[in-house]
């Protein structure tokens, strides 16, 4: 395709998504619902084709030099198909938030005036390898009656493709505006471009992947985008701490899953605690199997601690490694995490009330945390019972971002002919 | 200076609005209230070092030859200054927001998890001509515990300058930093730009002015900006609607002050209404000095009504002009106004509540209103008490802005030692 053709491709796209979006200021949740269930009928009765488009995906990535890690990711077993059921079934029983009245106030000229839970309109979703995105993504955008656009990765295409064709057809079912879901019909990545310069039929673009990936949305974006770039997560354990807390929160945060955004990344020791709790929480960690590059300080409690460098209080490892960090009481620990956090969660182990309440008001990060492990940073140990990605941003959303994170609102103004003196 | 020590001088200075934003999270609203109050009794005090300063800007303003309308904005009148002094005070008595505590939960683990309102951090405003923007904008954003960096026109910068010393006068009287409020210390548009580039320190960038400066503050900004370019307001009136309500909010959208965004710009006339009728509204109109750009269904009303071009239906007038369209049923309405219109303001007028219903449901705009005039979108209208901006995005904050839209919010997790199974 020429650069001009994608160009009218993708125009031509985000309008129908546009028309799509108003079509559904007029649907029902209820309608929504059926449409997401019906999908999950759709996945079962379909899964021998899809698994069969998926091969296609899959043999192009064995002839790319795929690694065995990423050929897994991208495969549609039956498991993963169960757990898009799963994910499916779950979102059409949230409560929804789109026409939720708030703010309401009746003025002296008797104009009744109050906020409504509306959708954004047309988000567009870029992330990477797994095609569940596709399905988890577009269910959350639809539950808050907006409109999706999905690009997902080139090497899952075909499955992408499938999964995107099914969603049509369940909102066809229901009378809902098959394009309502739609995914880019081209793997050129000049779609991409196009995509973020649609500022006319756009409202959001929520990019899900590396930071290589963000920083190019970012870059290229005239539409607002939603985003983190990493997780530098700091826990603090404080000479108030109970060690039995820091130690099980500390070696929690880091090994339970060391790959994810909301990991422990640097932990901060206070000077003030005993050589001996410093040491034990130090071996815990070693004893899980943590590499750890550590200040002047920390390498004194064991000798097979690596020196830190700068850069180390800068790295996301998604790995099990661990940047550790003495510091002279919680003041200092505040510094490092002003200068080196990410923005995404920090956590206090204490057993100081004072400490504690100082520490959750003067760390300025989209979550902050009391005696608990940053593991919990996620949309559904929150409650929300989904998540479509976690917000660093301090704008609109903050944090793991669920169904009333992609709703807006407009205000209703009611009168019986006011005008104003 | 050099292109090369202006963008020293605002990496400076945004970086010391940061640590300022930084030490405010520690402080109570109380404190900046009594900042407020001061301030009021600086301006009383300082009125004549004021007026003075203020005259090297009339000066500079007469001498480049200034229009005695831009003369006239640009002045501290005695009633400039009093209206100065009562915003302030009318600022702190309002309700603040940081702090407020919503959305809370108690998981099945015991974890608390709460949202908190938070202050933003450091926000930018550019705006234009009158220096009272210097001391309201700044008043909001201390409401609200931000920062602010100010920007406004050259033609103001003594009289700015001036403004901004007395409030960093004020704050530095409380104990609060000084560096709370400041002002860039050039008239060099190259600072606006390397301002808009510092997206480490600086949070929000706030325009307000012209559509012209606006345009260039979003093109510039590697910062997420709020504003709205302009307001192009429609009113429908439909064939239920009562002729005595239809003719006061017509002639009050458009003429009680005419030169503002919430005034309406488009009116449209069910063709259901009787031909009587529609000529009723448009003679109200002209009597009240307006003058009518119609489609043919219009001009058979009066002869004085000349046609309207593709361009008058998307034409912010800003003045005593109006354009007229007719339209078959709400539906057409609807879909001239999803065309046209700026997502500012729209009302309809209508007795049959499911045509209202269906209005605001179905109109896309950051206030809708039923039975009302445009006029009363504004924050003070509202019951905000203060108006920062007018939104027409639909990211974060929507239609008019007060204290709360410059706050964000952060998630809190309260624990007991729990860890991720």
């Amino acid at each position: 395709m020429t650069e001009h053709s994608i160009g009218e491709l993708i125009k031509e796209l985000t309008k129908s998504s546009k028309d799509a979006s108003r079509l559904l200021l007029n649907e029902s949740e209820e309608r929504i619902n059926s449409a997401l269930i019906n999908m999950s009928e759709l996945l079962l009765q379909q899964k021998e084709w899809l698994q069969n488009e998926n091969k296609k995906d899959l043999k192009a990535g064995e002839e790319n030099g795929l690694s065995g890690a990423m050929l897994d990711r991208l495969t549609l077993f039956d498991k993963t198909i169960n757990s898009m059921i799963t994910g499916l079934k779950e979102v059409a029983e949230l409560k929804g938030s789109v026409g939720q009245i708030y703010d309401e106030r009746t003025r002296p000229n008797g104009l009744r005036i109050y906020k409504t839970r509306v959708p954004i309109g047309v988000i567009g979703i870029i992330y990477e390898s797994r095609p569940n995105v596709t399905v988890d993504a577009a269910a959350i955008c639809l539950k808050s009656m907006n409109a999706v656009i999905l690009r997902g990765g080139s090497e899952a295409f075909h499955s992408n493709t499938a999964l995107a064709a099914l969603f049509s057809k369940a909102l066809e079912n229901q009378g809902l505006p098959a394009k309502s879901v739609q995914l880019i019909p081209t793997i050129d990545r000049a779609a991409i471009e196009h995509l973020l310069r649609s500022e006319d039929d756009v409202d959001l673009i929520i990019p899900r992947g590396g930071e290589g990936l963000i920083r190019m949305v970012v870059k290229n974006s005239h539409i607002p985008v939603i985003k983190h770039y990493k997780g530098i997560c700091h826990v603090y354990i404080s000479a108030n701490a109970e060690m039995e807390k820091a130690l099980r929160i500390a070696v929690n945060s880091k090994v339970q899953r060391p790959g994810v955004c909301n990991a422990m990344e640097t932990l901060i020791l206070d000077s003030n605690l005993s050589q001996e709790n410093r040491k034990q929480i130090i071996t815990a960690l070693l004893e899980n199997g943590v590499t750890i590059m550590g200040d002047a300080d920390t390498q004194a409690l064991n000798s097979s601690i690596k020196p830190a460098s700068e850069q180390d209080w800068e790295e996301e490892y998604l790995d099990l490694r661990l940047a550790v960090k003495t510091v002279n009481g919680m003041d200092e620990a505040i510094r490092h995490i002003s200068r080196y956090s990410s923005h995404h969660t920090e956590s206090i182990v204490t057993e100081s009330a004072e400490e504690a309440t100082e520490f959750l008001k003067l760390v300025d990060s989209s979550s902050v945390m009391h005696n608990a492990s940053t593991r919990f940073a996620d949309g559904g140990e929150y409650g929300m019972g989904c998540e479509i990605g976690i917000s660093t941003d301090k704008l609109h959303s903050r944090g793991p971002m669920g169904v009333e994170d992609l709703t807006t609102y407009k205000w209703i103004v009611k009168g019986e002919g006011q005008i104003r003196e």
